[in-house]
């Protein structure tokens, strides 16, 4: 299991990227998002609203408390991977936690807000740059999870995960096509 | 080379996400982004400035005309790839925009706003999707550059790449590691 922990959602200034990151989550198969910070309904609407269209099991809840979450997570046996451009470069770190992975551990993949308060950084058991440039937690996510489900994410077989969807696109040389399921 | 276009810039709205897609350009490989739809000059200003402290040559500018940009890279031989999940998902057609890179071409990777004109499906070469579902243009051209740089991008003689930064992460396993250079 994947899930994805947003630290410190801020209403209005984040909406869309904290919406992004909940779509990219799903798109690249991750099971759940967790957004702390600031309480949004309609965020956490749009994204319902979004898995109701398109399929699947994706689920998106809030918690006040980012530590609360972290903890009974650990305390349940999940691998904390946090992104952050001062951690360790992906390829030099993508070996081992593949290998929890095969080792059947669940991650929570924690992706910063703000202000990351620095206990977040000894609190994770894997601090994961995606390049040490500054970008996005978007491409940050992205990226992250492409690498750990080893480009399967982008295959028609993974399809079938969006189930019950009622929209599903056609993919098209020229324009848009959008098949309908009543 | 690769330059990015983003269409339809909009003024608050839009700013963090077009912030994100230039810095996503810039790291994964790209040499410029063009963006279009309203001016903004502190987009412009905070893109140039975290050049300015990171390093490299990527540039950034504004331009009046969509239709005007594209037509004059066509002119000049570039391939258009257009960025949309009503494209062809891209593990069917990597191959192609590889042979495209390899045969010399340079490439416009063209990212939406708002509102995709349909003229924009036929004026490109190529329309990519990055998986069918609904995610980000963000994690999609981070995905789009990592495929097509086969992940280079990634390692550190990448990181040559920017020259003369006066910021530089030291990956680290815990907390955070910068060195100034003065």
């Amino acid at each position: 299991m994947l899930h994805v922990l947003r630290l410190g959602h801020r209403i209005h200034r984040d909406e869309r990227l904290t919406t992004h990151i909940c779509l990219v989550a799903r798109a690249f198969g991750a099971d759940k998002a967790i957004i702390t910070g600031n309480r949004s309904n309609s965020l956490i609407k749009s994204v319902d609203k979004i898995v109701d269209n398109w399929g699947g099991d994706f689920e998106i809840e809030y918690s006040d408390s980012w530590k609360k979450v972290i903890s009974e997570y650990k305390d349940n046996g999940w691998i904390i991977v946090h992104l952050t451009m001062y951690g360790i470069n992906i390829p030099d770190a993508i070996d081992d936690l593949r290998k929890e992975v095969s080792n059947g551990k669940n991650m929570l993949i924690v992706i910063g807000g703000a202000k990351v308060p620095s206990k977040m950084y000894d609190l994770a058991n894997y601090n994961i740059a995606i390049t040490n440039q500054p970008h996005s937690e978007v491409s940050s996510l992205a990226i992250l999870l492409d690498r750990l489900l080893g480009g399967k994410e982008l295959s028609k077989d993974f399809e079938k995960r969006f189930k019950n969807a009622k929209m599903k696109v056609i993919p098209s040389r020229k324009g848009k096509e959008v098949r309908k399921i009543i």
